[in-house]
């Protein structure tokens, strides 16, 4: 079971739900990188349970120790391994989920290939192992902001049918934070935050999809043939838990348009050549050419339901499951910090491996 | 520049557009598989131009040699190279390209990059590099072959806004190569047809949307956290030339339905625990539980249209570009058998590595 | 500064002698393994300082905690982490190494190299790092016992001009923990560790030669080419702090042979065939061919000695460096588990790439 | 079965013995670098069948085909293929051998391992494929003379008992070329000229030592834990057909002297700190430290001798093998630019990751 990401800024997750701790070890950070850990924390607290009345309300820890790598708050360029430990790690919640598969969960796949896994709270497979992806994140960008003016923006876009219809450039960015939904539009935010408390009283919940630009990418950054940089972004972003579609520029809409009608023509401006439209989506050939990247991530809703569904269990026997707990109505607002971690992994990663190209 | 793909069943491809040779050596196909090559030959075939009138009439070679790694038609477990010769290298044809780039091509990009490029028909970044994948694809459904049942079927299912609104299961996909759209449906193969040539009078492109079904996949495959089998399919579909999409399952529709709607059930029927509906593409947590997997891969139009661009030349100098020669006014036929051999190829990749799960 | 080993069964080291923690991450065990936590513990304790009058009587924590990986005593599949906490972390205690360059120690290169480092102990340099891979070895050990009846027996073969001159086979291998040396022949034993202590007394160091026997191999582990057998266990020993030496079979001495006196020729015997002689060292062409494998380690004599050294600090001025506290006047003995360890390693990845090679 | 050397300047070798080509693909040259065919020809030649008396006079084609990534001279930054074809593919001359294993080679763990192989002429596992390993290490020495002045010297150094018993300080290294053996000292080479000329005459073969310098290395190449720099030359080298040992610096001789007579101390010299002796070989905590880099590295003797031998086919039943054909009576000066090619491949690798440890 790989869980390592990355070619040359790469991070190794490991930990379950409710093991003893859950952590990452990222190797290949070069040395020298100012280490704050206040913006670890900062991003761990973006994604946290309880933040809102619209997340899940489930008390889980989210205090990291750095155990190596770090030196006078500087990397040094060895392995740097960072830990969280679990509390109330109370196995027995989960014993009547031990031999039952969970509709559209892990639960009956991972049985299956292993014949023996962790099951409490989903064990490996819980989304809790993207606390680890963001802690790397956080290092990924204080790296990035050493050798660029990177800036990752992800936001909620789209909440089951409730669609923004701006584009990045008609919002205003820096406010994603400013609501519990993480959409930079106040009055859509509303809009969706509405719902989203909706469907959790119906202990239901809703998918929908996150949009995320980066701004400031130096020309160059991607390789060609296999490890395109929208490849290597979407492999990323649909490893992310309960993610089923990525699409970027002009995506799945462009389809309906002729290539005339879609290029981006070149234009000298500033006494620098550039794309004058963006339907590239900042990528061509595989390879950053300076525009804006944005692209856009598809999240299925939360399994994990508080109302009756059919199943089996481990024998075939039919059986009635319901959600207990704490559950996420709606996980979008959590998962823009991890969509950010993904995505600064990917340019952090693509950074380094640009240092090979030329002498 | 990497040019591998796979962890186990591992390619290497190379070669440029009008270079000498384009190629392919295969890591890691296990000894013993018979090979034969009337069945990369077919592949090949599906793939070249002026297959119809629809496609590039371009005159191209795919006589293809193997060098090594097969003895007596066997694989005896050593790497397996593949070669086809180019011919016609007159790069005097492309002497007009040499110093301008062409709107949303990888001309721009990759000189800023490398500083030194083989601008030839695009050097390495054309799509004549899909020969190699083609010919790695049928090396790996060779090995599929001896190990499973699996079958992919990919086949146009759009063009421009021409779509096919069937499932895949109301179609015979055993007709995906009875038309020269690939599209399993007459009347809307025709319609398409007729599209496509009339855009092609026209001298511009249309992108469109393919998508592939794969049946008789066992439980097990594909891997937790990072390498989910889906995330691979993603990374190796985007990393195709003109792709902008990619999604499986419920994809982006999925965002529109609530949790207790899209969740697949289990059942037991015929002595086996299955899902009943199959919102998931046949992948639960990254790993395959026995049901299809399909997906979708949206294809931008052609860059090359045969009208006058605006662009630059590499001062930055304003310049008139409009395409010369015999391109593919939409790619969607031809991709076919290029999406075939990477999901082939990623199948055979999570095959080998699902040996390593259990003692 | 990459920190892991293996292809398939994969460790990931990370942690400084003086930081808050080391440990280690596993990738690649199969599912399903007991993992008896003792089994570590017993390699610990042959590697911890302090065991005997003859090393280091430094006093460091042994104590690991598995984080990851391990459920109801069997491993799941996920990447298994353990780590140590380090005790008195009195970094004060090597302020007056912060700025000088002690002989033959990595000080010097570090710091040209990283431009910051722990220097605290060595920091990542440390043989404490061995720790990590002495835990990572036992869970391959727990992992071949399950795949294999594999047994390795490293042993200490020299020590200064002190050499055993009995072959493996004059040994009773099942005796080398009955001695502080590690050494099988107890009149040797007992002059080796005379020897050590007359050299501890006269604050100097000195090296020797580990003898590894692996027992009981099937045929066909190591790959062709670049990853032979012998290549990849030679890279492990050379990669052991103090190492720089090795040889395998006849080694260096087999120079001296002619092809048709040092050839090994094949017999039938007992319905199997096999080599009659093993200058092969078990391995032919890169592969086992189901002999004992047998290799020499040399190790140089610890850097640090209790005696004045001309040296430099990092302004080039010229200083005076002695040993302070608790060095190894030998390593060989504490040397011998981390041999096995690395071993161990080896073989479990090669097991894990021999399900590759066929259907 | 893979066949990939390196990390970064990686090179995948293909191609068996008595098939139609064997070649390499380089992946991760930088781009611009100039590539002078001749260069690669010349290394060709030193490793060439039939150029003296004292090697093989088998007839084989030597010569190379560049298929991709050079353009107008100099690298692009795309995978670099290049292979040789082979001619008198006369597998018939090998029919003889198809069921015997001969003794000390390879046939025997192959046919265990693979259940299949190329038995002519060795088919993967013979000494032919280092054709593809000199070709790539002129790639990486043409790519190193672009990054610095580091030079690197093979020689004999032993053939049988004949010890060469001067340090590298005492030799003129210009003069390695200047004999058949590739000794540099005329007197030794002329003895070890005639020893193998007796050797071959009695239809025997006869082992020996290379010793490799490699000068004028910047500081700080090598990677520390498990990739230091000595770790990675050793695997190199053993991975070299016939290679049974490896030591660097003082080696397995340096078990004999006292760490405060062994150690380097360091002084400033010239404004620079440096080591005032160089027991380290130039490597210190796997990194290097600006010094010479020395190692030794043990052939055995070829295992094909003109003398009956016993040995037993498939079945088990006994067979008589005499080697047929011209065979090496000495591998030892055509390994010299094998050794070579091994070295810079490892130094072109440590340079390129030597650009990720720092900003």
């Amino acid at each position: 079971m790989s869980s390592t990401y990355g070619n040359i800024f790469k991070i190794h997750t490991f930990g379950e739900s409710h093991g003893i701790a859950l952590g990452v070890v990222i190797e290949g950070c070069p040395a020298n990188i100012p280490i704050n850990l206040k913006k670890i924390d900062f991003e761990l607290q973006r994604r946290k349970p309880a933040q809102s009345k619209i997340v899940t309300q489930r008390k889980e820890s989210e205090d990291f120790e750095v155990l190596s790598g770090v030196f006078e708050e500087k990397s040094t360029g060895a392995p740097i391994a960072i830990i969280v430990k679990n509390e109330n790690q109370k196995s027995k919640d989960y014993d009547h989920l031990k031999d039952v598969y969970r509709p559209s969960h892990a639960d009956f796949t991972y049985t299956q290939k292993y014949e023996h896994r962790d099951y409490r709270g989903g064990g490996r497979s819980s989304a809790r192992e993207t606390l680890s992806r963001v802690i790397a994140g956080s290092i990924a960008e204080q790296y990035l902001a050493q050798v660029s003016d990177i800036k990752v923006f992800s936001y909620v876009s789209q909440v089951g049918n409730l669609k923004l219809d701006k584009t990045y450039q008609e919002l205003e960015l820096s406010t994603i934070d400013s609501n519990d939904v993480r959409c930079p539009d106040a009055e859509m935010a509303q809009k969706m935050y509405n719902y989203i408390d909706a469907i959790r009283k119906e202990g239901d919940t809703i998918g929908g999809v996150i949009t995320c630009v980066i701004k400031n990418v130096p020309i160059g950054l991607g390789e060609p043939v296999f490890d395109k940089l929208h490849a290597e972004l979407g492999k990323a972003m649909l490893s992310i838990n309960a993610v089923k579609g990525f699409e970027y520029g002009s995506g799945f809409d462009g389809v309906l348009l002729k290539g005339s009608e879609l290029n981006d023509e070149f234009e000298l401006s500033n006494q620098k050549i550039h794309a004058k439209t963006n339907n590239s989506g900042g990528i061509q050939g595989g390879i950053s050419n300076g525009e804006d990247i944005y692209f856009k991530v598809a999240f299925k809703p939360v399994a994990t339901v508080m109302k009756n569904q059919n199943s089996v269990d481990k024998l075939g026997n039919s059986t009635i499951i319901k959600g207990k707990g704490r559950h996420d109505p709606c996980v979008l607002p959590r998962a823009v910090p991890i969509v950010d971690a993904m995505a600064r992994l990917v340019m952090a990663d693509f950074f380094l491996r640009n240092k090979l190209t030329k002498v």
